[in-house]
């Protein structure tokens, strides 16, 4: 069944071009607009979501003992749905029976399914959105956008290098070896792809389609069935997806059981069978590094990609636009309640202030304009509600009522719209506070007293390489000073923002451009979507003959 | 320094697209012959191996604490010389001393010196050849090949493959994004190629060049460092090797220390301490499954690139040539005295015997018209000692005795020249001999009574799956069974020969097109030399910032 990848093709090729010239691109429209997704599109997606509650979810032919389903909404409500649930090895079984037929699906084919299946998933982004939103706390606008479109960018970009990665080299070649003035040797050789195995894919609360994604699709179009295993309070997303694409496989004639559910609630998890089990060779983790720890240890017969925690850095050395800097960093503190793996955390400022365009800024100064720019960027209740959404996890909040009393308060967290909700909490620590050495999950930021910009540089930079960190950012007019930061921030393995103002966050991860987490810190050892992320899901084996006369 | 890069662009270039296109392609001739290599290149050659022993081993600049080498000749004589030896805190301190001016180097810099290196090493192949014959035990025309011009094109192929990778991507991108009725956001992004840390190359006895020359020109490549740690029986010819590479790096203006040379002795190793080190971070391995399985359990700090042992299989189902069939399994089983990875161990025969050009041949008939085959081939001495060589490794010999004793002996393994030497036994056992479900590693060969052609391919496939295996071959004259044969061995992830006969045996692997391992089964999880061999030695960090107005 080739019409999906026919129908495709074109999205496909400008895909590989995108990820290899890396400039802006995207099939998927980002703007929740009725004119792009249909007049209809807000209100169908809203009344689908509404559909979906407090009911049964349908997937249809899924291996199923029970059901299983405590979905709260951080803005309130239960969803009170139930999805199917079967033990660990039901679902190996039901993955292992699809294998064969998958493996033995052309390239094409699988691809062409991939591609279908977003086609469907971008179709469904309000839906999508509305999933999201009220399983992670995104505001709508914000969970559209990350459960919808850019996670549909970031699962095309897995596609795409999957596809570039499996056609790289010849499928078959000719041999012809010189034998002097004897005939040549002449053969006939064959590559078929070999996938690796059983996939799993453990997904994370705040981000269940944008992380999850890469890993699915990059399983799937290298011929790996996947069991998509999602945080216990961020199911339907992953359920809406997992039924799209075993529609998707049952119409080309594949087995549906190639996507694969697997339902857990707390206190009675089912990833370490699953992460153990000998059949799983493949395994795509967004969490903390304690549980990535153990998967290190104990699930050694499989690939582990990872995306762990680590501590995110803004060196404020100098700007030349005050105003624009403290706007930009109170958007990116504010975002998502800085619930993002991209979220600074850390804000190293001079003890003896810095340069401005305002003229020197005192250490307190600099605090300061950070917290009267939160402030100013939340003072309309509802646009500050559209910005920080709620809180997904309870934790967190227990997170922020201890880091209040770990150094000299900013600026305080406070309720920001309905729903279990925190704006930002400012505090200002030394360089060498404990606090400011390990991640503090959630709106907390801690303004960090040091030596000067290249004190705080080497702190970021030896702090990234040793707990791991995904973005840094740096503020600066010294190009001397920039050109080291790009050095440090670089051996730390860390990617770096230089001056960002205006409408581009460091936050931000584009795909097709970004490459997210480079893969050299604890942070992470998988990076989206490079070449690794996909060369070893599959393997080649050659068979060859001598040419027929 | 891009002068290196700049004279051998060219051999660059056509090995890239070799690669990608996977036909037969070398720029380094394999043929020991005056006319290519220099009318005086042999007997230079030698006298320069001549010259190097019952000496110390000149490496300017090398750490040293102490003097280690014993070196025995499998045909003889003591090598007589000595190296530069230091502990392993003192290698692992010079290589991280070596790495930031590597990382800092330009990938066209650091590939340049890599060319330069090979073209170096190709010219002085005539020394090579005598370094691995008397270290391998190899006669001389196949140590030639195989310590040098073969070995040189494995080298070159993992060059090409890692500047394929570096330069996969855009350096650096402008990235324009629509802001509707806005003017656009514009970022300049630029990515700088992170090197994973030191490197470990741990090398075999009997092809020290070929198979430890892939990872020490990927780690190179990229940036890292590397550590050689040649098998104390086979230092030579990496020492040779190192010596170039440091002559080369210091001649480009990169710290000679990025290429090292760890030299040990046995029950002194210092393989454990290196491997070990968190400094490590990438080990190439070639040898045992056992030291692989303790390199998983103790080196995790580090990616692990192995080629372990398997258990490599013929299935003889039919033939239209039988003579050709006999004759090209002789030579190999007599090459090399089966030392080779690639090299067949188990033949399975129906036990009714097969359809052959001469009609029906009963099971004994088949064995027998094999271990004729081999007597034919081993029957003038001087040809015999040229194909069989020395064994590398007394313990070979001790396992050949022990075989004598599994099954019936079709044909006794016997002298064949100067040294310690052997040719193929062969020995018939039944399908489930636990003989004939692990690796025997040297001269022996077991003829496995089986049901059929299906059974045969079931039992190497299933056996190469469990245990692994570099290697598959079959002789066959149904389509439909070798196309059944096709699929068994490509899920058990092995490369398959189909009706070999003439001048090409199922132990060659040729560069540029045959991937040398699949990764898939046990045999190792490295492919030389595909993406993934190269894809994870580096890292992308990248900096972005606003683009100038």
């Amino acid at each position: 069944m080739s019409e999906f990848f026919d129908r495709h093709g074109p999205m496909l090729q400008a895909a590989v071009s995108a990820l290899h010239g890396r400039g802006f691109w995207t099939p998927f429209p980002e703007v929740p607009s009725g004119k792009i997704y249909g007049e209809t599109a807000r209100a169908d997606g809203e009344a689908a979501f509404r559909a979906a509650l407090d009911r049964p979810f349908d997937l249809p032919g899924h291996p199923e003992s029970h059901r299983l389903g405590a979905e709260q909404s951080p803005f309130g409500p239960a969803l009170g749905i139930t999805y199917p649930a079967a033990d660990a090895a039901a679902l190996i079984g039901a993955a292992r029976a699809a294998a064969p037929a998958l493996a033995a699906a052309s390239p094409e084919s699988r691809v062409g399914v991939c591609l279908e299946i977003l086609a469907r998933l971008n179709r469904d982004s309000f839906l999508l959105g509305n999933a999201t939103m009220h399983t992670t706390g995104q505001a709508f606008a914000m969970a559209f956008q990350a459960g919808g479109p850019h996670a549909q960018d970031r699962a095309l970009e897995a596609v795409a290098m999957a596809w570039d990665e499996m056609t790289r080299f010849a499928a078959q070649a000719r041999w012809e070896k010189p034998q002097g003035k004897a005939a040549p040797i002449v053969l006939d050789k064959h590559w078929t792809l070999v996938p690796a195995g059983v996939a799993l894919t453990i997904g994370c609360n705040t981000f269940p389609t944008w992380n999850s994604y890469p890993g699915i699709f990059a399983s799937l179009a290298t011929g790996n069935p996947v069991i998509v295993k999602p945080h216990p309070s961020a199911i339907l997303p992953l359920a809406l997806t997992v039924r799209v694409a075993r529609e998707v496989l049952a119409e080309a004639g594949l087995p549906a059981d190639a996507m694969l559910l697997a339902v857990d609630q707390p206190g009675a998890e089912i990833t370490k069978p699953l992460a153990t089990d000998p059949a799983v060779r493949l395994i795509d983790y967004t969490g903390s590094n304690a549980f990535g720890d153990w998967l290190r240890d104990n699930a050694r017969q499989a690939q582990l990609f990872t995306e762990e925690a680590g501590v995110n850095s803004v060196v404020i050395a100098a700007t030349d636009d005050a105003a624009g800097m403290f706007a930009n960093l109170a958007f990116s503190l504010s975002l998502y309640s800085s619930q993002m793996c991209t979220t600074p955390q850390n804000l190293y400022v001079p003890e003896g202030g810095i340069e401005t365009d305002r003229g020197p800024l005192s250490f307190d100064q600099v605090a300061q304009g950070l917290a009267d720019a939160v402030d100013a960027l939340l003072a309309d209740p509802d646009r500050a509600a559209g910005i920080c959404g709620a809180i997904a996890n309870p934790a967190t909040v227990q997170r922020i009522e201890a880091a209040r009393g770990v150094g000299r308060v900013i600026r305080p967290s406070g309720p920001v719209g309905e729903g279990r909700t925190a704006s930002p909490l400012i505090v200002a620590v030394t360089a060498d506070d404990p606090a400011a050495q390990a991640e503090c999950f959630g709106p907390v930021a801690f303004v960090v007293a040091v030596r000067d910009g290249d004190d705080g540089i080497a702190r970021a930079a030896d702090l990234a390489a040793r707990k791991g960190a995904i973005t840094a950012a740096l503020y600066d007019t010294d190009e001397d000073r920039i050109a080291r930061a790009v050095a440090a921030f670089a051996a730390a393995g860390v990617n770096l923002s230089v001056n960002l103002t205006g409408n581009i966050y460091v936050n931000q991860s584009a795909a097709f451009s970004d490459f997210h987490v480079t893969g050299a810190n604890p942070a992470g050892n998988a990076s989206l979507t490079d070449t690794a992320f996909v060369a070893a899901r599959f393997r080649r084996a050659m068979w060859r003959r001598p040419a027929a006369a």
